[in-house]
């Protein structure tokens, strides 16, 4: 730390992303990534960009914003996009939360909303999950707080229903409810159309998850006029050309090539039922994921010892130190190959176990 | 504006980007891009880079980082890559001014200061530029603030020379000061080198201009290793995946190619003497421009009337309506057929002014 940084952010302990090594090549599924590239027209549409980069991108996104207003049955006016989801999440941390509007997210959830509300100043405060890790939704009621919940919820991959997500937005009418949608596509049920009833309501997505497009960064909010043009005050006080032309480009041609996201998902379905049941066999527990991720624990080896042997042996799963979820490890699900590896692999760690 | 807009920001007027019109074909010569296209390697290094989004980039962005710290002769740790150099203004503006440390800049320069300053809470003083537009280095010795001075500045165009930026530095012993050297490829002097004399010393500096990459969004930060990592405690606390996979390709591609880069900066400046020397004969007077613009007035016409002449006739400059420089535009220098079609309409313009 230098002698000029500001006292505001002495105790801030940033975000720690998953490993990306260069040591070795591992099967990667510790970050949630799709293990499907994008459509071939994505990457022929970044092609085509890739030969106009003198000039800056359009700041308003014009292009890609309608057609993805389009394809959500929301107005233009009603989207932002984003450097990926992060950027939008952070910009409602700034937007809808300080010192008198704190916030509120379950004490299990994505790692990062506790650091957004940090780096900003915000208070916060986290609530339970029920012991099935479950999201208890009557515990956000009349927060007075503004609620931050991913849905599916990560890393357990629990969804809430929609009537559920729109009785906690009922209850908090006086609030802004933010809900994460980075993993909606793998089984979950979006709660968009909600945006059009309630003033109160902003939902963020990513490219990066059924997209295909991590690599890219690309997010996005949803939320009703007002919301979003005060996301966009901060956008344009923060970093106006914030996405690039060469993922604008990757975007449009996504957005026109849904068929191929939805059966990649559809894919990751399987596969998320395959491994389930193969870990299961094997004596796991897991929570039921609707996402593109599974969250298991096996009574005999310890969240982080399967986590250190896999890695040994060129897996790569992520383990979270966080003492109520310490005997779990988050695994992404890849193609059927790279799950079935994975399960030989356990079956071996196992095996050698006592 | 919602009604759940954060108090601390009703009052922030957000950062203007030039004209992006899409109605006709201009001659684009307002936001200071390059007329040139990037390297075709760096086309070439885009698209191989566009089979492969799927994965996260590298947060660390190891492989640019290295190849931009040896071009500039520092090491790894005393950089950072952003998001253009916007965001890495905005990281400075967080890590290293607040309520105790405000911020100080010239009241002419770039208008997106301010807004950072606002945007996170930061009481800032502008100091006047002097009657000819040049920065009076006296003014800013033992600030007790943050100082921030782009060399070149802009929209004037004027340089400060490294003994006069070091004095600064030396008579600001216990602030930050922040040199944004976006425009510096075209004649000005880089004080990188005193980075490594000087712990309260950040450069920042972009992709966007002299590298033809304004589309694909890159910037960086040079400082000691103390500031840097301020400044990466900041990144991952906001968004540690802040620069995609394709922009990553193409930085490096660009830095291996800097002949081409060294080349175009010579016809910039090329063209930046003959569009002078043209504007002078039409009766223009000028500020002496190291950067890839001009900045010009004209006894008979209004920066404002001549702005929106061009524009009616399809070529575009900057205007700014503060009251001091509100009778000039700024003027991009593009290829020299783009400068000759400028020369020819304010021919004209000025022949139908009575």
């Amino acid at each position: 730390m230098s002698r000029f940084f500001s006292e505001k952010y002495k105790n801030l302990t940033p975000y720690t992303p998953g490993e990306q090594p260069k040591d070795m090549k591992y099967i990667k599924l510790n970050t949630n990534e799709s293990p499907f590239e994008p459509h071939d027209a994505v990457r022929q549409a970044v092609e085509n960009a890739a030969g106009s980069l003198a000039l800056y991108p359009d700041p308003e996104c014009r292009e890609l914003t309608a057609l993805l207003a389009k394809q959500l049955g929301v107005d233009t006016e009603e989207v932002l996009l984003t450097n990926g989801s992060d950027e939008i999440l952070n910009f409602a941390f700034m937007a809808f939360c300080d010192k008198s509007h704190p916030a509120v997210f379950p004490d299990i959830t994505y790692g990062f909303y506790s650091v957004f509300a940090q780096i900003n100043g915000v208070p916060y405060s986290e609530i339970p999950l029920r012991d099935d890790f479950t999201i208890g939704i009557n515990d956000y009621f009349r927060s007075g707080k503004t609620v931050f919940i991913a849905n599916p919820n990560a890393p357990t991959g629990i969804a809430l229903t929609v009537s559920e997500i729109e009785e906690i937005i009922i209850n908090n009418s006086e609030s802004v409810v933010v809900i994460d949608e980075a993993y909606v596509d793998f089984g979950g049920e979006s709660c968009i159309p909600l945006i059009k009833k309630y003033d109160n309501l902003l939902v963020t997505g990513t490219f990066s998850k059924s997209r295909s497009m991590a690599g890219a960064r690309l997010g996005f909010g949803i939320g009703c006029k007002a919301l979003i043009q005060d996301l966009n005050t901060i956008k344009y006080s923060t970093n106006p050309y914030n996405i690039n032309r060469l993922t604008l480009a990757a975007g449009t041609a996504s957005l026109n090539n849904n068929d191929y996201t939805v059966q990649n998902c559809r894919t990751i379905i399987e596969n998320r039922q395959f491994t389930a049941e193969q870990l299961q066999k094997l004596g796991f527990s897991l929570t039921e994921s609707s996402a593109n991720f599974v969250f298991a624990k096996h009574p005999k080896i310890s969240g982080k010892e399967l986590y250190l042997k896999l890695k040994k042996n060129g897996i790569l799963v992520r383990h979270f130190d966080k003492e109520k979820i310490s005997e779990y490890n988050r695994i992404t699900i890849g193609t059927k190959e790279q799950m079935q590896a994975l399960i030989n692999e356990i079956k071996k760690i196992l095996e050698e176990q006592v």
